[in-house]
């Protein structure tokens, strides 16, 4: 019988599923929203019914699957047992393991969603399997998982990682967080969004993006900002410049420090955008990369949306 | 009979060489000029006239000595045997360790200047002996040593760790690099220099730094720095404020990525003014790091200008 590995990306959004089998080959998927406001219980009920979705379309039952795995947005603990904080769940110290397990009726394993998807990019998109790398992903927020003499950095609390709050300009606009000027506040989608609401409302700038006439927007999917640039758009090709600046800036900054053999980029922004913004950040970052770390690769993931969901089968495959 | 280690820190501008004992006491020193203009024979030459001046101090043969340590100024091969580049003695893959090997008569260690005094720090002034550690060394230049999951961070193509470079402000003064805003261009002595220049050049504002009528100053040390500052030098406040405010937003920066148990800090410019810029570093760093990193330990080594020599022993110890 052919062994099958779960699984699971979970954002504070959407909850996607995949069943894979031995080789990584992706049967089917399934994909709910998060609802983190409903409380913990609910999102574990949303996970397992997700997954029962998806195990059902590939005509398996999940009790019998060899593992899940599933990638947190969140830092996960040393026993990878509990998310130990997700800010964008409301979550601290829950059981997320041992609560699945009860439901699934098989073995669960944690990771960071950011570890979680550059296992499934470093194992499946990258023949060298480089033992220094850095993965970054550009969404509603940054995230980057991290690869240093060939293991993940965890750092001293778990907490490693969060390239999204390295400061690029002091001077730039206030982050989530409350500090001035993070790679989150400079780059991200609701980075992006915010600089494209202020200009409309600044200047009454006209664009596709956000119409003065349709004051609900809320939010800028990353398909929409594609095709404003493709139509050749200024206030969306003018924010977009900026958000491939400081991203080619926080990869110098990284490949300053951390000298990795490649950086991928993935997430939302990219998966739309990399034939656009991919030029223009390795512009930006390759002649601030110091002589010594320039044979950096900065590519970005073909894997897309996937790259979550395949890692955390990786993950499900390597504990078992 | 003892075991002796003789430990050299090697620098763009001096050579300082120690004599220890197998409990890393130091038995005695000596410093002479580096001159990297007189090529690299010369230095050669120098770095062994140094160790043999301080091993005849401490009544030893350097001969006899068990290893002899090297930090030197740049990227160390991975065999540990030549250094592949020193830019600020204009060194490309020079046989270091056979060379000195065979002038000394004894074994010969090599090291990338920043890790070696870092493993000083590491091994004699923290009982925790962390995992995961950052010794940053403000000075001429700023440098660092970087522990991840215990094992010293070289990256790639062994060119990590050059925090100096990452840039904290795209609109800030132009470094040595060509980049503009790096921490080196912002918070280093140079950078001090450079600024206190200027001022005055500028508005011809008074400072005990440089005076209008000496325009032959070429460089601010650490000290004459200290005394302005003691004194109340308005300019000279100002400018150790900056220079504070830039290394507390490196550190952060540092701690969001790789989550460290300690930040040690050491150079001249710390040495000098550690009292007066800890708690100015600490103020600017901690508002700016996540609640789970916020546990570091943001310290400056007591080891002083010894961290070098001391590590460099070690180096030679362990080897041994």
């Amino acid at each position: 019988m052919e062994e099958h590995y779960i699984g699971v990306d979970l954002g504070g959004t959407k909850i996607l599923a995949g069943i894979f089998g031995a080789d990584y080959h992706c049967l089917a998927t399934e994909k709910n929203k998060t609802k983190p406001e409903e409380g913990y219980d609910a999102v574990c009920g949303r996970i397992v019914k997700t997954v029962r979705a998806a195990a059902e379309s590939a005509g398996i039952d999940p009790a019998k699957a060899s593992g899940v795995g599933i990638g947190a947005p969140g830092s996960i603990s040393s026993d990878e047992s509990h998310v130990l904080f997700a800010p964008n769940l409301d979550w601290r110290e829950v059981a997320l393991k041992a609560d699945l397990e009860a439901q699934l009726g098989c073995p669960v394993w944690l990771g960071n969603d950011c570890n979680v998807a550059a296992t499934g990019i470093h194992r499946l998109e990258l023949e060298a399997k480089p033992n220094d790398m850095v993965s970054i992903f550009l969404g509603t927020g940054i995230g980057a998982g991290i690869i240093t003499n060939g293991v993940f950095l965890t750092g001293a609390t778990r907490a490693a990682g969060e390239v999204g709050h390295m400061v690029l300009d002091p001077n730039g606009p206030v982050c989530g967080c409350g500090t001035s000027g993070c790679f989150e506040a400079l780059a991200s989608r609701t980075a992006i969004f915010n600089r494209v609401k202020s200009a409309v409302n600044d200047g009454g700038e006209l664009t596709q993006l956000m119409k003065a006439d349709d004051p609900s927007v809320t939010r800028i999917r990353s398909g929409k900002l594609r095709r404003a640039v493709e139509a050749g758009d200024k206030l969306a090709t003018a924010v977009l410049d900026e958000t491939c600046f400081y991203t080619g800036l926080a990869i110098a900054n990284l490949c300053n420090l951390l000298n990795p053999e490649v950086v991928s980029l993935g997430g939302g922004l990219i998966e739309q955008l990399h034939t656009v913004m991919l030029p223009k950040i390795r512009d930006a970052a390759l002649g601030r990369i110091m002589p010594g770390a320039q044979q950096v690769r900065i590519m970005a993931t073909t894997l897309g949306d996937a790259a979550g969901i395949t890692g955390a089968a990786i993950l499900a495959h390597d504990h078992t």
